[in-house]
């Protein structure tokens, strides 16, 4: 048994950064990204995290990447879900709010890895415009990584990115009536 | 704009446990049941992780949960990658191991989520009998949420599991050549 407590404590220039989606309605798509954000951190990493759909609901990770170093959090959203069918004008301006915020921390430099939060669901709402995030994904320094995540991801996006994964629902304990846990999908 | 700090500090008792899959080809399996971890640690949650397969490789991720609290690690495996056309003794012994811990870890009453990183990947090798594996899923505590991942989930997991998820590779940058980057993949 090797408990592993690393060797490597400097830090090397990053890696050439992709574009990373994860997509699909099966669970695991925005807690994978985040275990991309324990791993980069892990690796002294800077990360800036935008969660675009999920207001000010107090998840579970946010409390612990609040806790952690090298980590930059910015949350919009209202609490409540946004209904495709019936789109409000705040429910736009929250989204495109956070476009501008990931944005200028692409644009900073400051960071390593971004992950864009429920952007696929926001575009697919049609509350921010395919360009821009077409832009953004352009415009990014070169060792950025970027992932983002949500369902029905467009096809465009897809195209782009280097990596791609389809979180498939196979089983969900939504089905059999159990609602949303704390400390599990929040 | 509302950052999310949480109001929330007290310890909730768990809810009922589930057992969740993360299986398929596609990069996310690992990654979401870090992403799991860290949203359990947020929710004031004591988490065990034990790595089936990966050795003592200095993955980011254990670097940065070896420094969180309420979380313990156990790794097993050899650094190499087993050919499942070759089985060594010492990888069975290792995936022996795995399990024992995790048996132990899961039994001990001390965790209210377990990872079992790749179990899925030493069961499809036949380095553990699915009957302990099985054993282990029904001899939980009620309140511990299990999360089981790799490649190739044995069918009779997929039944008894809550949730599972399929990670479908729709594109991968090792398709492109390019290889494990830092930071990123580990």
């Amino acid at each position: 048994m090797a408990q592993a407590q690393s060797e490597h404590g400097s830090r090397e220039p990053p890696a050439q950064g992709l574009v990373q989606v994860f997509t699909g309605d099966g669970k695991g798509k925005t807690t994978a990204a985040l275990g991309e954000v324990m791993r980069a951190l892990g690796q002294g990493r800077r990360v800036y995290v935008v969660f675009f759909m999920k207001g000010d609901y107090p998840y579970g990770e946010r409390r612990i990447l609040a806790q952690l170093p090298n980590v930059d959090l910015a949350s919009f959203g209202s609490r409540d879900f946004v209904d495709p069918a019936s789109i409000r004008p705040q429910d736009r301006e929250q989204a495109r709010q956070a476009l501008a915020a990931a944005r200028e921390a692409v644009l900073s430099g400051n960071y390593d890895l971004a992950v864009l939060d429920e952007i696929n669901v926001a575009l697919a709402f049609g509350l921010i415009p395919l360009g821009e995030v077409m832009a953004l994904i352009r415009d990014r320094p070169p060792g950025l990584e970027l992932i983002l995540t949500g369902r029905q991801a467009h096809p465009e996006l897809v195209k782009v990115a280097d990596l791609v994964t389809e979180c498939l629902k196979i089983k969900h304990p939504y089905d059999k009536g159990i609602g949303s846990r704390r400390g599990i999908e929040y």
